[in-house]
């Protein structure tokens, strides 16, 4: 099968043409692509390269590329539109509806999404990623500036949410780990106690943990079917115990733990990059 | 002024659709708007809740929401079409002419994107988190597997940025921090020396990195203006005495250092999702 390339092109970090043409070319799961980012393209000589490599790919595999792209300005679209490729054209599909219903012209200036238009946004999200940071593990314990404290076993997949809810959505998380102490006693530390409120368990699967926990640290005890076996029992008791909405994070990405956590908790995203 | 509602519309993560939105919505920026993620609409009644809130908005502030949806199911989609309100649809716009580029149908199923269906991707994502989270402040220094090192002062954007390029790209960034020592002797550890290809350089205004700072550890001196004047120049002589390419950070967000890094050092993502 011969791949055809895929060109993410922007005036900018190449973030939106990147998460647009991704979703789009999942609808095409048979099919083989090769991705380039193109990003920063942002003058008439830039445009102008982009659009040589593009048809160089063309001529090289035979295939017409295709192209996603979010650039703003007209002369540097234009530049594209003559290449030898399939143009997705991001702001021309929706910029004209957009401006007819908000009765005004857009600003037609590059550079406003993904970076620090919004300051105050950005600097929420900086925050919050900190925060995550500093309050992963069960250390720190800040819980009374938590959104939401993420509980679980090690390895249910706390910590690289609670960093994605903060970096996409200025959400502060918190993550606990449940310790053999609280798995043996079926309790919870006074500190996590005093927020109940804000508690979401992640549950994952055992077979799977095991899993994880063994690319992480062959043939341990801590990767063990038994110790795994007792924990995710353990974990599920201290879930029901104390009445902590569960998730199962099985067949769930960051995205998607973080999406259901947010919608179950009624919490409201602070930003959105 | 009264406040527009926009909807972003998704039968899963809602990720594209807010991207795609906050993009098109930075277009228009004298305008407010209330944004409100309806993610895992993924059913006939969950669309015609969605459809009901979205007329009581319209009805609520006589503005007509705009939906920026991503829903992959026609009649998902026909339910949004009733509505009092601007339906600027991700997949219609795109999809028709892909289908006719690539000569074949789509496939239509929801949850590609931002899900597990890569997960060989999506593993490579989590790794690389975890990899930037252990090798993070000059901790662990597993340098030899790093595809890029970030070397700056305290404060200058390292640890969000690796965490970026980890989540987004599965790039494997290290960050070290130089410390007094680096700084006075004007030396790089041998550790750094080894992997000096990798090194990138970030750069930040001393009265910026002073506000930063301020912020964090009030009047100390760590946050001085001596201290953080001597730190910048220092740490400016490294970079130019060991060759070290620079980004200047003060003016940058995550997104766009991520993205210049990458160009900078010609690395290629491994996963964009």
């Amino acid at each position: 099968m011969t791949t055809r390339t895929v060109f993410f092109v922007s005036d900018q970090t190449g973030v939106t043409a990147e998460t647009m043409g991704h979703s789009l070319l999942t609808q095409f799961d048979g099919l083989q692509f090769r991705a380039v980012t193109l990003p920063f393209v942002s003058s008439i000589d830039k445009a102008k390269e982009a659009a040589k490599r593009i048809n160089a790919a063309a001529a090289e595999s035979g295939l017409r590329p295709i192209i996603f792209g979010t650039l703003v300005q007209d002369e540097l679209r234009d530049e594209l539109k003559g290449t030898n490729a399939l143009f997705l054209d991001f702001f021309e599909a929706f910029v004209g509806p957009m401006e007819e219903e908000l009765g005004t012209r857009s600003s037609h200036r590059a550079g406003q999404a993904h970076g620090l238009a919004d300051a105050v946004g950005y600097a929420m999200r900086i925050d919050a990623t900190n925060y995550a940071l500093a309050n992963d593990d069960g250390s720190h314990r800040d819980y009374a500036k938590a959104d939401v404290i993420l509980v679980g076993v090690s390895r249910s997949g706390k910590t690289p949410t609670c960093l994605y809810m903060a970096m996409q959505y200025g959400i502060f998380a918190a993550n606990y780990p449940l310790t053999d102490d609280d798995l043996e006693s079926n309790r919870l530390p006074p500190s996590l106690q005093a927020h109940k409120s804000k508690l979401y368990g992640l549950r994952i699967a055992a077979r799977r943990l095991q899993q994880i926990r063994q690319e992480r640290r062959p043939n341990s005890r801590y990767a063990s079917a038994q110790q795994v076996q007792f924990e995710t029992r353990a974990a599920e008791s201290i879930f029901a115990r104390h009445g902590i909405p569960v998730l199962d994070t099985t067949e769930c990405s960051i995205e998607e733990i973080s999406a259901r956590v947010l919608e179950a908790k009624g919490i409201e995203r602070r930003v959105r990059p």
